[in-house]
């Protein structure tokens, strides 16, 4: 097993000891995310030139993971945390300098990323109230400074996970002309202002409130150097923005068999047919939806961005999504009454497994595009099935 | 409509205002109980002569259905107050007579169903942990007082709905050779100690705590006025044991599909073709299981306790409690995050849907004593399947 | 029982008998056609005045689910006739009266009705080659003959079940202006060409050819004597478009239970509790499925034409459709290999069952109609869903 | 893409050209067979050195899911053949010389193996009426012959896929005292009868007939050189005997999306919403079975008869089977009554799709297998469960 991968086991069972009382008060896991800063994990996906240890996709899928099983809700925070590292660190240079990016950013890059190994926690403020991600439809925007050094970004985005814990925050925002959407690396301080909105049915310890924002950032803040290239990367990179989670709900959904198992096999209830028909068809359904993953995860690496990688990546996500929700059903069915009884551990997980088909790209998109897709159609066009 | 029905209807309307907050807090909903009291519901089941409305199982079903739109909880605690007295009234003269009851246990049902009319709460302490409804494994126990009259009762029982809020309790206990099971009316009092072990995922405000016995009963206290009356009542009333609670479950998937379609309609989103698949599938599954609880609610009115009747009971209960679960966590689905911010309504109802295949009897219990059935096997056979 | 149930039992009886040779061969079932006229039932839904039973939807469902036990494409082309007569008896005369039909028009429909419940065989050609039922497409015409007397109608129909075996087909035109769509009665004859395209999947004896047109029939062959009425009745009744296969997709399915049932029972398989299951499951999604039925037949007799009374149509048809599919390939998998042998009813049911949810109106065009129901769209606006 | 791979495309291309007919008329795709043999492919797992190709089990699940999207008849042939040989090439000699193999056992084996590159077709006659694949169970015996030479088999086999087309048949058969199950390459001759039993639902093609055994043979026709291996080698290879098949059914899952494609192109329907969701989650369905085969072929190379090797191999055939199942099922939905006819694809695939599952391990008996495992059950205790 990779080194990395071994070292999320760990943890794992290290956040699977707070994560009810997590749940519970719908805190903040300060102790995971110290965990994770201490194994040097927040590095994991920046160069080893930086800091880090240069994780690919494939890896890090089996690092969310291991890290889900032991809370879902950490392991979500990690995943924002990864989106923005993993994507700074493998845009490409050339693309970039070819879009016109100015030499200063790779330096103001390069920096964020060895800050990150270091242990400062970049998080994502994308979503916006009724927008979703939609880049086209966002109101966030951003504009020059009157003094023409820097931008001012002002708006209201919804969803941010870790939001009041991070060190910075990824902001999608359009240009006020509306003509770009570009990605900005704000950080925490005046002008980021946390609404505590989050009270939510599951991943309750994500802190995934909204976030007002009316702030100053330098020229270095704008991602790539240049603007407009949210829809590239979304394009280029959509394994981020669509099935990064999936390893996430796969975890949640081990720990939901887990959970079933050791519950089962302590009340000396393994040989019920209707009881292993379930804990087997579980198995197996999961074990579908992580085979996908990885093999997304695979293709990833191997060849970024072709339609079949992301049919992949899309598949992923469909499948993870679902099958988290109906083996979580199922396992609390196996078990019974006693598994709805509070600090049972399947009463949380029940809860945290409805949310994956709900994030972004939704099963029901994602069958959309997937759909259109194999149909053949220009997704681009008019008849076509846009995410972002 | 039936008056009791329309009257059920009303009362949802208030029970609805206040499930968030009883959902919330896990606090017994005093005020519903309270409405149901005053609007006479409590005499539903309770023979006219006695002060009750005479009510048949039929109407039953829709007052369920319809109570259970305003609050599942407030709707699962009337159905075991329906049970009870429900039970009592319908159990035949002759039969009893013919069993062995004494003229006095006339008198004393009586008795009992005439408070019941006038606002007594008859609960129910059935479930043992560890043993669920099998009557055959219980370890509650009743044995002659020393001066041979009355009974001494010892136990422990979970799952009681409304623990601390009834006037009597309906306990089933085993002889102390082992030989009956016999049901007893317990009234609350010194001997009947509640334990507050309730706190779960859904159906919160039902107060299904546990309850410790150690008390003395006189011999009226005995229902039927003989003992082993338990498996006789269960052979000859299912309804209440296994398909009294599906209309409850049907009323909470009415209650997310209504949740479901106004958060849509508010949000201008009623014309997503994905949207519009999952309310026209949830609509119609739901409306399958509804249509098989009437039917079976016709039969146990029109030709109690026949094969056929009792089949329709099974799929009732089958039916309903899938049904809800699958519409609930679509419906999640189709609103989307919105749908997972604790008070929106579905965040309540998508945990109490999970209850409903998990009471007895659970689905998978269901599913093996219909097919028994339709396969020819004898179900008091070593093949057999003894759900109680 | 009612008698008409009674009598179809009986029938059922032998059309199993030859179930097996008409679907091999793909040849019209005449013996069965032959039992139908011999015991009457093809007067069913033929007023008692003009010599038929004057049954109710209630009475044809269950007449119709127990042909099907027998054979389901006996029972199809059974529904078609039924359809015709059953419409044509119930249109209010008011109603026709006020659209301005003229006096000869009662007369003639009476000796229609007269002629089939003597045993004249009526049939429907209303689909078009990708067109399906949809009016507004249909390219099938009518036009006033030169001399002002009669009509004349040229076209191309498809899957007309009972193609070549028919006396007259209901068949729905456009006016050659476009305006109107109407039905005809036309009597088999020269000008009606059967092209013996049927060679399916399933229900192979329906002999469901295609129909070329080129026909002139009196003045009288209009039904309701006036133009324009087909929207009009598939608004009234759409029943007989919509749901009126339902009751036989679930007489296919209880055929499916029924055989694997007897299957197991002969090879002594009667206790695996996966069996079990899978009899248990499929006995109750078939039950809800026909309690829903049941219950859009009640409320079509009781109040026709409603918005409940029609969203029951369309549930009963999206479940019988999809119930039947499920249960017949679950029961090929519950009696595993020997019930993929041709000569094992199951081989036969589980391709007859694929037809349900393909019919008009589909599952998934049913799913929309209801949703788009649910959610209060107004189905005749730019948003609406219009299944014909 | 490997080379066997490629041309098992191209092959798939022919096979697909005469799939039609050979469904229709039950007969045996002797072309398709052929076109194998010429192109090298029935020697692709024997080893280079006797004249193969060396393949390995990944490189198997490719050829044989190519192959299937021209035609699973052929491809579940091809399947049998490469069972024989695979297995056959990959006993470990130190296994079967430390279980008491003679030397000539080693000559023997290696000229079969070099006679089946060289394009013998090899295939198993191993299932019993009313037996299946248990090996405890079968009534197929085999006796020393009295000159103490050779061996006597007799026996009754059914679902011999390729019956009467092959050069020898692979059989299990039970030592006459009852002790050993061994296995033995039975040349076809004098003393295999077939029985023409093949006339199925689907996979019609693969001439899976019944076939009788009386024959003599010699002492090296005992596979292994040793008595008792049967269930040896299922320990070791379960792939062969339960997941090889799901390859050959994502195949079939591929070709009826890629066939309602093709229809929904033609027709210009590519824009329905609902077609798209059906497309999209057929294609996620199919791909997480394809990847979770994919993953247990990689473990049957890389760490062959570990547990969780094993655990991947049930996983594949449950996932496979169920996949395809639902896949073509919803496949002749999206497309509608067109599909229905014969000649249309999707009238085959829909039917060889229903075979998948109900081939062992059926579904029912991959959950038990993964439940049991899952809870840690001793597979071969009282309590365990044992496919074969």
């Amino acid at each position: 097993m990779n080194e990395a991968v071994a070292l999320a086991r760990d943890l794992a069972a290290a956040f699977a000891g707070r994560a009810a009382a997590h749940d519970r008060d719908g805190s903040f896991p300060k102790a995971d995310i110290d965990d994770l800063r201490a194994s040097g994990l927040l590095g994991l996906m920046v160069p080893e030139p930086l800091g880090g240890s240069g994780a690919d996709f494939h890896t890090y899928v089996q690092v969310a993971r291991e890290l889900a099983t032991g809370s879902g809700a950490s392991a979500l925070i990690f995943n924002m945390h990864a989106s923005v590292t993993g994507a700074l660190a493998s845009v490409p240079d050339e693309l970039v300098r070819a879009l016109g990016a100015p030499d200063a950013f790779f330096a103001a890059r390069d920096d964020v990323l060895r800050r990150a190994a270091g242990g400062a926690l970049l998080l994502v403020a994308m979503s916006e109230p009724g927008v979703g991600s939609r880049f086209s439809a966002m109101k966030t925007t951003y504009e020059r400074r009157p003094d023409g050094r820097g931008w001012r970004i002002r708006g209201h985005k919804s969803f941010c996970s870790g939001a009041g814990h991070a060190d910075a925050y990824l902001v999608v925002a359009r240009s006020s002309d509306g003509v770009h959407a570009s990605q900005f690396l704000v950080p925490a301080g005046p002008g980021v202002t946390v609404e505590p909105t989050w009270d939510a049915l599951g991943m309750r310890a994500t802190a995934s409130h909204d976030i007002r924002l009316d702030v100053e950032v330098p020229d270095a803040a704008l991602l790539g150097g240049v603007e407009g290239l949210a829809p590239v990367v979304a394009q280029l990179m959509p394994q981020w923005l669509v099935a990064s989670y999936a390893a996430v709900y796969v975890g949640v959904g081990q720990a939901a068999i887990a959970a079933a198992v050791a519950d089962l096999q302590r009340r000396g209830l393994t040989d019920l047919p209707a009881v292993r028909a379930r804990i087997g068809r579980a198995d197996a359904e999961l074990a579908g939806a992580w085979a996908a993953t990885l093999t997304a995860a695979r293709a990833v690496v191997d060849a970024p961005g072709t339609p079949d990688t992301n049919a992949w990546v899309f598949r992923a996500k469909l499948l993870a999504g679902d099958a988290v929700m109906s083996v979580a059903a199922s396992m609390v069915e196996a078990c019974g009454g006693s598994a709805l009884r509070r600090g049972h551990p399947l009463e949380r997980l029940y809860r945290d497994a409805r949310c994956g088909a709900v994030q972004p790209a939704t099963s029901d998109v994602c069958a959309q595009w997937l759909g259109a897709t194999a149909l053949g159609v220009d997704l681009d066009g008019p008849q076509g099935v846009r995410p972002w």
